[in-house]
């Protein structure tokens, strides 16, 4: 088991107490202008949705914080034992709702499909067991997704990316490791590899090829700081590393923009 | 039956022929710049699938352009004829895929949900199915929402809101109508009543409280010319009407927009 999570804070990572109070604002804020009931999250037992609940219950008490943990018949129980214990950590409301009837239901008329295609399927399954829950409670979905995911492309499009908030979706994945800490989450949340947990033994840093401390410090000197490519090679990063996570920012960016819609050119109130 | 719909085109409408030509480009253009195999879509027997599938074909020739007709055990049996007449006009290839087995088993663990819920849910299991053949085929997921919809909210986020490029995303209802007449689709698909076929009768405009034609004309002078309130009863929309399209507006806009994401102040390439 990889263990190179680091709780050292890097000279470019932000200060985890300002990041929690921040994130806790924005939380609140966005709650009082949209006049919901509070959110509704999806804990997977990982690190992510632990932060972000976390996140939601400094902000909003545990109250108004509700958790739905949504296991396949494949997930690793540890999964859902963790995603309970930090329910009860946080003082918070959960209940556990299994997606395998529905997926399986669905995954029998597509037996062709591949790994990636059943992970797409689940994730989407959870969205509208998270979206159905949104609407019977007017509790606003809770993003969870962060900023190293989601310039990787990291996510199931309309399935674990869509949220009616998100608060960390700025911070890498290594703020989110500081966060946790700082957050006082259960230990065993933030010891484990990161992984999607859509088969026995997923290691997201295995299938990327590089490591979540790794691809933040390169992203960082890439989005946050616009160096060139011979200036992050000056830094020590392999030119191979480069290329990958460049390829993969650009292959991945249809999923951070709405999708392309054909215009038209009408008269507007000025010229009409 | 209703049958208000009117062929003759309104004075704010834009020309059939220029709008499917334009159109069409769009389709062409998104295809090759994005690479994919041509594009995927949910024939649900109505309108605006018809029309989307038509310009498709226009656009990149039947063979590029996959349907799939996506019945629930609750839908309209003529929705289902309907969606395969409109697939055999246009020559286009077209499975069908029954969503009942996947809904129903969701629904089983939420026996409570209303039909606002059941559709939703319905809406979504269509999502999946269309992503899943998406990445199963390498085709982009042709959106069929319409103007009208998108500024009345009178969709499914991430169900049939969702897809990867939409030609007629800014064309009005009344637009559309005029696009399928120009298109010379099926007939039967042109004079039904618009339906989300959620349950047997089901209408929109019963449900909105106004025509779409009627609506469309608001739509018009609110969003493209800008009109305020005393002006529109100046040209004859009762005050009734206008203040509940202009509240579903203001109440459905969080539907067109990317979520809120927390932000944070970090150094950029100009002042780090």
């Amino acid at each position: 088991m990889s263990q190179d999570y680091v709780l050292e804070r890097p000279d470019w990572a932000l200060d985890p107490g300002a990041m929690a109070d921040r994130c806790a604002v924005f939380i609140k804020e966005t709650i009082a202008r949209t006049g919901m009931n509070g959110v509704v999250i999806g804990l997977s037992g990982g690190i992510d949705s632990a932060v972000a609940a976390g996140l939601a219950v400094k902000a909003l008490g545990p109250e108004q914080v509700f958790g739905i943990c949504l296991p396949y018949k494949t997930s690793n129980p540890d999964s859902l034992a963790d995603g309970l214990a930090v329910a009860k950590a946080l003082g918070m409301p959960v209940e556990t709702l299994e997606i395998t009837p529905f997926v399986d239901a669905f995954l029998a008329q597509r037996p062709d499909a591949d790994p990636v295609r059943q992970g797409n399927v689940m994730a989407r399954a959870r969205m509208i067991a998270l979206y159905d829950a949104s609407q019977a409670t007017g509790r606003l979905v809770l993003g969870t997704g962060n900023r190293t995911e989601w310039l990787l492309g990291y996510t199931t499009l309309h399935g674990d990316e869509a949220c009616g908030l998100n608060p960390v979706g700025q911070l890498y994945k290594t703020e989110i490791r500081l966060l946790a800490d700082h957050l006082e989450l259960p230990r065993e949340v933030l010891s484990k590899p990161p992984s999607a947990d859509l088969w026995e033994g997923q290691s997201d840093e295995e299938e990327l090829g590089f490591t979540y401390a790794e691809a933040d410090r390169l992203l960082y000197h890439v989005v946050d700081e616009g160096l060139a490519p011979r200036q992050l090679e000056a830094l020590g990063f392999k030119p191979a590393i480069i290329e990958r996570v460049i390829a993969r920012m650009r292959s991945q960016a249809f999923k951070r923009v709405l999708p392309p819609v054909c215009e038209f050119d009408r008269p507007g109130p000025e010229n009409g």
